[in-house]
């Protein structure tokens, strides 16, 4: 059934890895699970039907569910001779619509997608116009109140560097070590939208929709700027705004060392990270 | 039940002109019909919660179902006095979410969405690139083949102007006349994109999407750039390309004589045709 027949000979098991875009909305995130379609579900179903092997699939990190990806970066183990290219054009038949594998490659085998990973970038996207938008309402927070920019870079400097950010996760006591470093936060109008770009070392569960929850009620005018530092030292969740809703939020990027890095930018390059290997 | 009762006393009837946006995928396209959810129906269900009145929304035109609009024009009649910014907030806080009115205002009594556009401008997108787009699929039309340009504006050259597109239509038999004026057709690459934009006087039935189709053969080499013209004289519409899918199609904007636009350019100006009132 569902177990493994080890090999009776050892085969060289090659190490994939995985750069991929998908819409979050109808996964119920990235994490496998029972009775709810996740991406790491059907990447792994679509490998077996190509490699004829059950693999794990390893992501960078668990993005929850509603939550979208331009470059996700996951990597999985296989026997399997089948040229990268093929590969990948192979899992792009048999994967549904709302993901796409941008990129494959043979990595050297410590390669892991989580524990390799230096640092992410993540988006967030609200679209600040009192008319409602229609064709990618699935990709945007609608905010109608005027955001204030100046206020909400200001509150966001206090978020910039290496700090505890027990304030902005759901789940805090479960996690031992809640400190974190934002490499970098920016937040820009491009017409109707706000874009909120935060690029660190590494994300506490629900942090960046923590923090743009948080961001938004000081752009509201619900919050003083100067509130967050203080929100931050505090270290308590109640203090901090709402969590931003999922649909917002999409992983841009996840940066590795230089050394195993042997992917190019691609379709996907637009507004990535710049692998700087802190 | 659905009859409307003529009022004892006669009022006063505003002609209210709307603007709206919509995605067509789940809609049976524009006109109501039964057993299926169409704009129109939709649209009238809202108005008749907000003023009480079985109206009937005149279109511009029937976009097809899954076709797309930045700035379709309707006009009903009502004797409602709720000032139209009201009535367009209440319009949208009813509407589903793949609908918004844009713009909401009072024209003059003859004004007729149908009879009074002069022009309209249709822009069909392409995704041509060897990946298949992830986050607006439902928006554009995914082709692998590099589309060769070159050829395909040569092939639009014979379509500019005023013709017999008997060629480019599918029911050309039920159709009186023909005769239609393309005023212009461009053809834009942007990145991955191919943005195909047509503006004319009227579109018979598919027109556009029979001219897309057609160029697109013309793109990947199936078909030579001089044969466009040849087919259009021909009146045959056996001899041109395919119907290209309602979801790469947008209609962009409608055109009207100056006198009766009293609505300026808003979120929908992106792309819109300049009204030269011919």
């Amino acid at each position: 059934m569902s177990t493994d027949s080890p090999r009776s000979t050892p085969v060289h098991r090659r190490n994939i890895k995985l750069v991929l875009a998908y819409e979050g909305t109808d996964f119920a995130g990235w994490q496998r699970q029972r009775n709810a379609s996740t991406v790491q579900q059907v990447l792994e179903e679509a490998i077996e039907q190509v490699t004829g092997e059950r693999v794990s699939v390893v992501g960078s990190g668990r993005t929850d569910a509603g939550v979208h990806a331009l470059g996700q970066v996951a990597n999985f183990h296989s026997s399997s001779s089948l040229p990268v290219g093929e590969l990948q054009r192979a899992l792009n038949a048999l994967l549904p619509p709302t993901v796409v594998v941008l990129k494959a490659a043979e990595v050297a085998s410590d390669f892991h997608a989580r524990y390799r990973a230096t640092g992410k970038h993540y988006r967030y996207r609200l679209h600040n116009a009192s008319l409602r938008p229609v064709f990618d309402r699935h990709l945007v927070l609608h905010l109608r109140a005027r955001l204030n920019l100046t206020r909400m870079r200001r509150a966001a400097r206090a978020l910039v560097g290496e700090h505890d950010f027990a304030a902005f996760t759901t789940h805090a006591r479960e996690e031992p070590n809640t400190v974190r470093r934002i490499e970098e936060l920016t937040i820009h109008r491009r017409g109707e939208r706000v874009l909120v770009d935060i690029k660190g070392s590494g994300f506490l569960y629900q942090m960046v929709r923590a923090i743009v929850g948080t961001l938004v009620e000081v752009g509201r005018g619900k919050l003083p700027a100067q509130a967050v530092g203080e929100i931050l030292a505090s270290g308590d969740r109640g203090r901090a705004g709402p969590t931003a809703p999922a649909h917002g939020l999409c992983l841009v990027s996840v940066r590795y060392p230089e050394d195993v890095s042997d992917l190019g930018d691609g379709a996907c390059a637009r507004g990535r990270m710049k692998g700087k290997g802190r």
